[in-house]
């Protein structure tokens, strides 16, 4: 079986299905044309026409642009439009390193079509082909993709948040790594993704880390969030990719591209330039010049 | 000074100034307006409108193709317009691990607008800050980028040569490194290079390699195209990154790759993610669904 099933789990969305969503004159959003239909009662908010959604001009700051965007989409969830909510904010930009220009409740972002950071860690024992790879096995109770496999750790990067702080806090939470050998964790680039879910087009920039880990390492979950983990051989990683959809689908393209980049999936296959295209789509904001 | 010099030394391609070349009905390069001019003599071999270059439909396998263009290459060449002429034949295709459509002389892909594959090998020694980086210094007598500083082994892909057997192949030559030891080169990814050249539009997939070396191995170069090596600290490569253009451009975007995937460029540099989009640009061909 082929490398390449992990991308067709989400195939390329279909851009014509959305409209622009543009805070401050950037594209920073992609949203349904039934979702703008209800929105137009909230004509304080936002402005419409057939191509674009417009948040209003005269919410010309990030708080009052937030305020107003809470209230919408507390409204939103009153009807069922937000599901799985988080209680948390995420920021609202195609420049990470900028100025958000508004928080959104993180649930909401896919309605939006906005973009979402995270992080990853993957945890690695030894090297070569006899290298192994910490994997966790997400809990019951998890609402997003419960019991399905997934990284030693990995998390979204809310709102305030440094991405080292974030690293620190997840590593803990999610495996009981002490915060110095959580910055020992080196970064590797960047992984994009691209979803269309039943509420909107969910679109995510994550960082990602390698981080190696002593044989004799125990991950420890600390949040209830993970049922158990396991230290897969390489090859056992490879083969779950090629043939099954165990690991829940971030997961997966973080695997992938930490396969590729520790050259256990290399040139000799015949699959390896979508492959690595795959692992990287460009984000579709039509002025991401921070982004591929 | 900021690493993102290294991609201003080449600012993204401004695509209306290029026609679209086909063959067999797919967009496989870029001609610039003046030389689609100059090709209308060339009747038998190709059809122009105002859009487009075809090559003409009747050469319709592979052998014939290359001979025609040749033949075409070949007038141009003895006009002076096929500058650092290498007698070496580069496939002509998006899609690495398919039959090529045809084949053309090396010095001429910039002018057809083509795609050019190559091998890249980083040869480090050591681990952590403590790395050092093997470089090479580019013969005087180079036609491209004499006395610039270069990897320790990169070269083209010529046709009909495997990615595995050319890295031996250039491994030996560049820096006398042995097969046993080259083949324990990792493959680690790819970059994509876009170049606006005198003569046309440089388009390169580049496959990456890094090989971990002792700290007593020295390279031994075997065909005269190096005047000297040198094993650099990884934070004096940073700093001639960032400070200078002493490497040659594509040396520069596989070291930038390098410096990232291991880690010594992280998310606390708020370039990295253009930085990180930079070292692999989508490729400009409207189909290309194997590449970025």
């Amino acid at each position: 079986m082929s490398l390449l099933r992990q991308f067709q789990r989400h195939p390329a969305p279909d851009f014509s299905a959305y409209r622009r969503f543009i805070v401050a004159g950037r594209h920073v959003g992609w949203v349904r044309p039934a979702l703008m239909e209800r929105l137009r009662r909230f004509a304080h908010c936002f402005e419409a026409d057939r191509e674009t959604l417009r948040l209003h001009p005269g919410l010309a700051e990030p708080p009052a642009r937030s305020a107003a965007l809470a209230e919408v989409v507390e409204a939103l969830r009153n009807e069922g439009l937000v599901p799985g909510w988080r209680g948390e904010l995420y920021p609202v930009t195609t420049d990470f390193f900028a100025e958000p220009l508004l928080a959104i409740e993180r649930a909401s972002a896919p309605l939006f079509g906005t973009l979402a950071f995270g992080i990853n860690v993957n945890g690695y024992v030894g090297r070569g082909w006899g290298m192994k790879v910490w994997v966790a096995r997400r809990a019951p109770s998890k609402a997003v993709d419960p019991d399905m496999l997934d990284l030693l750790v990995g998390g979204g990067q809310p709102l305030g948040l440094g991405i080292e702080e974030n690293l620190r806090k997840e590593c803990w939470e999610e495996a009981g790594i002490p915060a110095e050998l959580a910055l020992a964790a080196r970064p590797t680039g960047i992984i994009t993704l691209l979803q269309e879910r039943a509420e909107g087009l969910r679109v995510d920039l994550q960082f990602n880390f390698d981080l190696e880990l002593d044989a004799d390492f125990r991950p420890v979950n600390q949040d209830g969030e993970v049922a158990g983990f396991e230290c897969l051989p390489v090859s056992d990683l490879l083969h779950l990719l090629r043939s099954t959809d165990e690991f829940m689908y971030d997961s997966a393209i973080v695997n992938l591209d930490f396969l590729v980049r520790q050259g256990f999936i290399g040139p000799d296959d015949p699959e390896y330039l979508p492959l690595v295209a795959g692992i990287r789509p460009p984000l579709p904001y039509a002025s991401a010049g921070d982004t591929t």
